[in-house]
């Protein structure tokens, strides 16, 4: 027989359930402030509190939960989310509630389903304020404020201090001031772009323009600079014992917080298209930088991209589709995997949109070069802004009109089908999952998961 | 008293939409065949074949209609589109059929409305074929083949004839054959494109790969070229009288079918890169062209942008988010206007997505730039690639959060909230609209047009 005496943790996880399933608010709260690592815990029943509240009908329940940043994707040992359970007992509240559609501004589109994914390198925790990019005396007055931020790339790489707080480390981004940075802002290998200035909270003040001398003191702005200068050199600059400038952008910069992975995501896109984009592609001559790192002019006077409007001045934005495709029978789920995945790893299809080409005829066609499966309805998920250059990852589900895979071995491995249960252990971690997933700070990965909340069956 | 004679064609209309009415299948099918204009004409009560169809429950009728091509969002002076009026009466099927989600594989999506808008410039009626870029042989005997398609571009304007079939002008694309153009080729301002093969009508018989010698015929292959060779010398090579290389593409591209529009939209696209991109941008050498015209590759044998895959090597396409703004009251729309418009024009506002930003997050920046107006959902409806030079524009709905408007005049002279009803008048010309839209080969257009759709209020 199983041992029926709980552990301390397991005691307090079992009555803090129980207040959800009973619908004391209160309590719950309590519980949380003091363990907010009980959000996601399941009991025995592999239940969370967000279940037990769909379950009973408990609306402030659910919405504290909710408000605390529950996982509302999680699924029971019967493969069911909180919004199946709320929706199978005719919760309907609640249902809306999880479903995304509570507010009133979304009824005017009339959308079933509007809940907006917030990835990973999505947030702007920064106003952009392009109008101010051209107005140099304002950005020159800013780079030498004290209050104003900057982050420091080398070769594309930005300067990050490990912490270690809670579970596992967390890495932070260096923020330094203008003294520090100054001597950097002289030498000919730098390039220092304006990121924007911290939001402020109270509405409609981003858009006047007060100036800083009216008494009202504005935000932070944020600068980037990215230099060749040796890095050892670089981290005497940081105050911090143990920084570092990582060099695998593709996992280290997975490690930010969310709002500090959109900053990234601005600053080292606009970097990279510096550092690659320094001669005009037009006439081959110099360009100089403008508008505060959003615009390169071509130095001689006779070439044609300074007549009229020419992309090759602006930034450039890769669009990639990538896209969960699932089977006829509603149940699995197309993955594929390239060679230089880690071993057992099977991720979302995903290419290039060409030249000409509309977001769903570039899911069809890639999906049928890569894997030989025709695809049918596409539908728009959500997207990601992805740093490494410059891509703007658009995620999408696509049904599959045909099911034989025929792999074109120059772009991926392996491809295969993968049933639900499949993913759902191993997006959930089960006992032993056939292949692995991206991390959850990629897009594919919140692409299954979206899946799997969608497709629950009772 | 209005007079109760009816003329000849008002006659015919008038029993045109009784056939609709009574569910006569077989002779609404021969009226439609002597007189294809008939298909969306509308009798005194406002009212178009297709709403007396879904009025009356006549399933087969509503088929035939949309077979035919009717226009689906065609309003009635109380504002109803046939969808409303067939949802109203309780006449499901064809409110789904009307939907556009009656087949199988949407439902596993489970959304409420999956209709992919078929905007001008999105058809593929091309097998892009890109694995057959990289094989030379099979490239250069295609360019030789007898069944060839060339399209000519002057400076990235492609050789149109004009034709006078039915009501107005319509243009079509020049196709030369390689014996007509082999001398460009060997020009040194030439520059050549594959676009791709015809579409097979036969089910995966573009993924075999069976060479010419098969006995099986494969299908034509069709390639671009652009030269500055002076215009009138081009023009001899066309066999038809009235070929022009139009020089205003905003508006002369826009007369196409939309099966050579989607081929166009490829062309123009690829070849705008091609004459802007010549010199790599990494390190200002020359380039040249590879892989059919889908890559470029630098000539100095110590640029960086040879090591790994480099975005400066591959086609730019630019992601522009073009959106309707909805009041909140659901009733209003937000237009705006350029000072580049023609006198009474308003469109949606649109602006290029930046780098490390979502499309939601694009939206909401360019709005509140443009217009002062915040914005909270936003939506994907639909997208369209235009090739003016490359972009890629991501057609959105979004809900204002605030209501007051206050322009950026650097980028829009005006922008005002219009009524449903003005907007109504002017898509559908009413009376005395109070501006007009772009035309319906414009996302901007079927933004509007799919808002009108979705609001009506019975």
């Amino acid at each position: 027989m199983a041992s029926v005496q709980l552990s301390a943790v397991e005691e307090m996880e079992e009555k803090f359930l129980d207040a959800a399933a009973r619908g004391h608010v209160s309590l719950l709260s309590t519980f949380l402030s003091h363990s907010p690592s009980l959000l996601n815990c399941s009991g025995h029943n592999s239940w969370t509190a967000l279940m037990m509240a769909a379950r009973n009908g408990h609306y402030d329940v659910a919405e504290t939960l909710l408000s605390h940043g529950c996982d509302k994707l999680s699924v029971n040992h019967s493969s069911q989310t909180a919004y199946d359970i709320a929706k199978f007992w005719g919760h309907r509240h609640i249902s809306d509630l999880l479903a995304g559609t509570p507010d009133q501004p979304q009824h005017v589109l009339q959308t079933s389903d509007l809940y907006q994914q917030d990835n990973y390198f999505n947030r702007e925790p920064l106003d952009r304020q392009s109008e101010r990019r051209a107005d140099t005396a304002w950005l020159e007055a800013k780079q030498k404020s004290p209050d104003s931020v900057y982050l420091l790339f080398s070769n594309l790489s930005p300067m990050l201090s490990s912490q270690e707080d809670g579970p596992g480390t967390h890495t932070k981004v260096c923020r330094l001031g203008y003294e520090v940075v100054k001597e950097l802002l002289h030498k000919p290998d730098s390039v220092m772009i304006f990121l924007g200035v911290e939001q402020r909270n109270t509405p409609s003040s981003s858009s006047t323009s007060s100036p800083q001398t009216n008494g009202i003191r504005e935000p932070p702005a944020w600068f980037a600079i990215n230099t060749d200068t040796e890095p050892a050199e670089l981290l005497k600059l940081s105050r911090e014992a143990n920084s570092v400038f990582p060099q695998r952008p593709n996992r280290d910069l997975l490690t930010l917080s969310e709002d500090e992975a959109g900053i990234i995501a601005q600053a080292r896109a606009v970097l990279a298209w510096h550092s690659r984009y320094s001669f005009c592609p037009t006439c081959g001559s110099g360009t100089k930088m403008e508008d505060g790192g959003y615009k390169r002019t071509c130095l001689n006077p006779d070439c044609k991209s300074l007549q009229g409007v020419h992309n090759t001045c602006y930034p450039r934005v890769d669009p990639v589709v990538i896209m969960l495709v699932i089977h006829p029978d509603g149940n699995q789920c197309l993955l594929g995997r390239k060679k230089v995945f880690p071993v057992g790893m099977f991720s979302c299809l995903a290419g290039f949109i060409e030249p000409g080409e509309a977001i769903e005829a570039a899911v069809k066609r890639e999906v049928e070069e890569e894997s030989g499966v025709k695809v049918g309805p596409v539908q728009y998920i959500s997207c990601q802004p992805w740093p490494m250059p410059s891509n703007l990852m658009i995620g999408c589900m696509a049904v599959a009109l045909s099911t034989d895979i025929k792999v074109d071995e120059k772009e991926i491995e392996e491809a295969r089908w993968f049933t639900r249960q499949q993913v759902i252990d191993s997006v959930y971690r089960g006992s032993s999952p056939v292949f692995t997933m991206p991390p959850r700070q990629a897009i594919a990965h919140q692409l299954v998961k979206q899946w799997i909340g969608m497709t629950s069956n009772l």
